[in-house]
């Protein structure tokens, strides 16, 4: 569903200015923190936080070619944006700096028991990502879904991360957060979003 | 309203048998683990947990008269339940002996920013709480309040507890646990549940 109505996804990425295979030092023509989203969907968060932070650099990646050219196709350029297609599982493989923040928006649930081992806050993912930071680890994660959000509690706090924010029914007054696409239809039809900041020393 | 249409409620507490003014070694005739609860209100969690469990001693901390004398008509004889109308502030002035789990059901969120200090997991509530256990606190926690559980997650968290278990819509399905008053209510109004488990080495 989320593919096939995509033509010529694959040819796309392949020519966007934006699309790149890896970063390295070179990436960005600068010395700026790098913000990182896994599963970065149809792109509104991470473009929006690319153009409300230029001093930042913003790296998104997502595995969905048909997903992936919906956020290309809504920025031709950016200095401090970049996207990857790729899967989670072995980011540290593409990704060669190290990164300061990392945004997990509305990410698959994976709601079995014996899917979890594929569930973005699942422990060999939270080592994964831990070798991308240099002096702390941090996460900003987004849920509709509960079993999700309750479950990821559980596995950063065993991975010793302090949570510094937490909000199970998100608003801008609340904590002020970058709307994604998700965020703003799940709101829309009066689902609580859940939000989470952690964070843990390396 | 929660005191006034009980009549002669002190009267009541001064003769019931499980009420005591403190707890020692020689409360319970034995040296079962004891759990304590903290705002017991009517009484039906710590009553049918005494039942359940035996083999453990339990403790029901209430501020308020009027609600603690509704708890009292529930139950006239018991080996390892007490009572104790007290405030949460000074506990360790009543209880004088080590105890190996504490219950905070449906306390009050005190929403306002200025009140956090008296919501029952502040820093110094749970510094208080510390002092009462020998090797590991162990903190169960249910409430429908959505802010006071987020609040409660990052208190606990900055405080160095592990969270074990944690459901943002508990059913006995998911984690078995004692129902509360508050709890049936709450879910035969379809509010959900949200309940954490959670642990410090000491």
């Amino acid at each position: 569903m989320r593919l096939r109505n995509v033509k010529n996804a694959e040819e796309i990425i392949n020519i966007h200015s934006l699309v790149v295979k890896e970063v390295d030092k070179n990436t960005f023509n600068n010395s700026n923190p790098i913000h990182l989203e896994i599963g970065s969907g149809k792109g509104d968060f991470i473009i929006e936080m690319s153009k409300k932070y230029p001093n930042l650099n913003f790296i998104a990646i997502e595995k969905y070619s048909g997903v992936l050219v919906k956020a290309l196709a809504k920025i031709k350029e950016s200095n401090n944006l970049r996207f990857i297609l790729f899967d989670a599982k072995a980011i540290n493989e593409i990704i060669k700096v190290n990164i300061e923040a990392l945004y997990l928006n509305f990410s698959d649930p994976w709601p079995k028991k014996r899917h979890a081992k594929r569930r973005l806050t699942h422990p060999d993912f939270l080592l994964n990502y831990e070798s991308l930071f240099k002096k702390a680890v941090n996460i900003y994660l987004k849920t509709d879904n509960k079993a999700f959000f309750a479950y990821s509690i559980v596995s950063l706090s065993e991975n010793n991360y302090i949570f510094k924010e937490v909000s199970l029914n998100l608003t801008n007054e609340d904590i002020e957060t970058q709307e994604t696409e998700y965020e703003r239809k799940f709101k829309a039809q009066g689902v609580t979003i859940n939000y989470l900041y952690a964070t843990k020393k390396i």
